[in-house]
């Protein structure tokens, strides 16, 4: 593992796919990722894994049954394990995730369009 | 665990202290603080923690024994476990820290100004 300087700008700048996460870093078993979302995402939830959300630029919501989270930059919200949510974007903005490693970005869910391939890289 | 909105310049406005970092979220035995800082901190490592640090507000470095990095706003580095590093800023900078839970902020070191109390929230 080095320990070279990632800019979430450089790496934001790299990629221009909705709901495609990449890992930008790993320690302790788990991952960084970075993420541009528009639209909205599917409802699910991840058994064994808390998220984290944060976000860059934009606006972001992660949804609740009950209630709605509505973010901007430098903002974030902890989704607990087991709990049902979707996250969802009026316009594109970009969010940082942190999760542990190899996590299904739809938990419980397989969705053709919104399930993406696990530990892609950027 | 709740799934609270924790914003970082509402949770930055309410510390001023240097070095002493503040607990915002738990997730997967990780945590996430804030610290603000000034100054140099001492050469120390972790044995068993990777540590990362991003920049919120701000210049600040993290020192290797070879080599200087030194970020801005948006920008991070993993400190992997066992290697030794001090951090610094010139002029006070607001940093997010990612680690495992408890861990001490000098690691190996204990030091009469610098090692803070574990699990310190705001």
């Amino acid at each position: 593992m080095s320990a070279e300087k990632v800019s979430l700008p450089d790496k934001f700048a790299k990629f221009s796919e909705h709901w495609r996460p990449k890992v930008v870093a790993q320690l302790n078993g788990q991952e960084v990722k970075l993420v541009k979302v528009e639209g909205t995402f599917p409802w699910h939830h991840h058994d064994h894994e808390d998220e984290m959300f944060m976000v860059w630029k934009g606006r972001f919501r992660v949804e609740f049954r009950d209630r709605v989270v509505d973010m901007g930059p430098g903002e974030f919200v902890v989704v607990p394990r087991g709990v049902e949510h979707r996250t969802a974007a009026d316009a594109e903005a970009e969010v940082l995730i942190f999760e542990p490693a190899a996590v299904r970005n739809t938990g419980n869910v397989i969705d053709d369009t919104y399930t993406a391939p696990i530990g892609a890289t950027i």
